[in-house]
């Protein structure tokens, strides 16, 4: 496919449409850009995994998820999840693996998302939970024995999250 | 969260941007309307996985990634993905199964994508092959014991496909 053109047709926060224009396509073609996020399986020394409760606009109902958030500029991914993690949660871990890296859709998006998975995941000192202010965020914790049947049963309404959690599942089998 | 008002600011092809604005928000909302969507883990009487391989203009490169796309109003999103796996692939099935709904991405999306597992597919008439003039579509094959492996390796570069793929392993676990 050969650009001939594309252009900025609307922004806001956290992303802008920009519409491309292709030499052999039938159509201009609409994406969104914006920056990449990043999302982790947290699972807690007593096998619970960590999820946030918060008001999400898109569904217009508060979801139980992942935590996980926006890449800063120039941030790494693992930073900006470990961060993440302990800004929503109160939660640290010292062990960490990186899952992969994915387009969240392509038709669409323009970023990736990255996955992790935390082990033995504590809670540290509360007073380092610091939510940004348009965030109200509960934690939750449930058996990570239960999170296929979680997802199936519709109560993790994310499919980034479901996603992070199945491959977490896939990467730790029955030794967790 | 109390609504005060919404507005469709921004619309194309296949979605509008909407602003929210709330009582309790901080700030306006930004979510995407959009009609739902459906994906399939298509696997062969050969224990094929059927994939696709398109254009995708939010990446910005060709992926490859479960068949699927657009429920149409009012359409069951069984018949609709039964529909796309034809057209799509020119490959059928007997045995379908719903695994789950659930929202792409609760922050931006306001719609839903339901999961389908179709098991022993087979080559229809290819005759019956006839995706929309806007898809240019290539078909792959791949083992399905091996779909994990291709889902950590990035082949497939697409949250909502790896997610389909994963969750029709949870169903299968070994037996397929």
């Amino acid at each position: 496919m050969t650009l001939i053109s594309k252009k900025i047709e609307f922004t806001c926060h956290p992303f802008s449409v920009e519409r491309l224009d292709l030499k052999d396509g039938p159509h201009p073609y609409y994406r969104l850009i914006s920056a990449d996020w990043v999302t982790v399986a947290a699972i807690t020394k007593e096998k619970k995994l960590v999820l946030v409760e918060q008001f999400r606009a898109g569904a217009f109902e508060h979801t139980l998820e992942a935590p996980g958030g926006i890449v800063d500029p120039g941030e790494d991914p693992m930073i900006a999840i470990q961060r993440e993690l302990e800004e929503e949660t109160g939660y640290v871990s010292q062990i960490w693996q990186p899952l992969y890296s994915i387009n969240p859709n392509p038709a669409l998006n323009n970023n990736r998302i990255h996955l992790f998975l935390a082990k033995e995941c504590y809670l540290n000192d509360p007073r380092q939970r610091f939510p940004d202010a348009a965030e109200e965020i509960n934690v939750h914790l449930i058996d990570w024995a239960k999170v296929q049947e979680e997802v199936f049963a519709g109560r993790i309404n994310h499919a980034l999250s479901a996603l992070c959690f199945l491959s977490a599942k896939t990467v730790l089998g029955t030794d967790l």
